[in-house]
């Protein structure tokens, strides 16, 4: 048993970071939000990884969320490196808002993050990013919240990944 | 719309802090994994919590597993303030391997954590922690990956939760 396993199924997302020829996209499960007001986001990136690199010099990442119907591409991201793999995969680079990092057309939502702080925790660095963008598929976020219908994609173990179920469980 | 549930759903942890009398729980969307080896955790924690004056006192910290089944806890331990919600849960606490502070029986695992470090990231501080034990339930982790029919607990919005659906796609 790896230990780490005890905090999954986690959430997978995209990073993308760079721009024009450079711009690259790696999946990432350890994704986390830090702060509500100013809405802050942090990302663990291995330093051999090209997107860590990618960071470090535009000082920008997009968090892309990949629906069900995007494992494919997720796979590639997360398995493949460097810009290259974006011809296998079947996802559109479209223009961001408020970065100049690019966002993923088919993605759920793209959360558009200038770095504000780095900090090397062992065999990651984290890096946090302050939000001053995003878009997203409004049928994935009906009424202010995530539809479950859209299928989020949750990584299990290696190979195996999970989506919710569409049931809602109220607490009150 | 809020802008941080493009994020969601995201899993519901338990955080356990401080021990005897002081030992207190709250509910935490917002947790990740920031390294592999060393296993570190990492979890935002509001100033104005509770946990937060107890992770600086006493430096450890475990991260618990709710279950779906553990829902109303989970909703206590979010909405109620201090160490005496929990003679309103319907949980035991029982010693931790490693750290001094307790563990929650009924949790799927617990996750035991010493404090490395400590940021101010906007309105939360962002506790990281050392893995130095962990206990979890055989039929939650079976074959060393999370056990969909566990019913592992994720947030969709304020009341709202759901759990991850038992099919698993595989991406090779």
């Amino acid at each position: 048993m790896q230990a780490y396993r005890l905090l999954y199924p986690m959430r997978t997302y995209l990073v993308v970071s760079g721009k024009g020829e450079e711009a690259n996209v790696m999946a990432a499960d350890w994704v986390t939000i830090v702060s509500f007001n100013p809405f802050l986001v942090g990302v663990a990136v291995a330093p051999q990884r090209t997107t860590h690199g990618l960071i470090k010099k535009y000082k920008e990442f997009v968090i892309s969320v990949p629906s069900l119907d995007m494992l494919r591409d997720v796979w590639i991201a997360g398995t493949k490196k460097g810009p290259a793999k974006l011809k296998e995969m079947n996802i559109t680079l479209i223009p961001s808002k408020n970065v100049s990092v690019p966002s993923i057309k088919e993605a759920l939502a793209n959360i558009e993050c200038k770095v504000i702080d780095e900090r090397d925790y062992g065999d990651h660095i984290w890096f946090v990013g302050e939000v001053v963008g995003y878009s997203y598929n409004e049928e994935a976020f009906k009424n202010g919240k995530p539809n479950p219908k859209a299928k989020f994609l949750a990584h299990l173990s290696w190979t195996e990944f999970v989506t919710f179920s569409e049931e809602i469980y109220r607490a009150e």
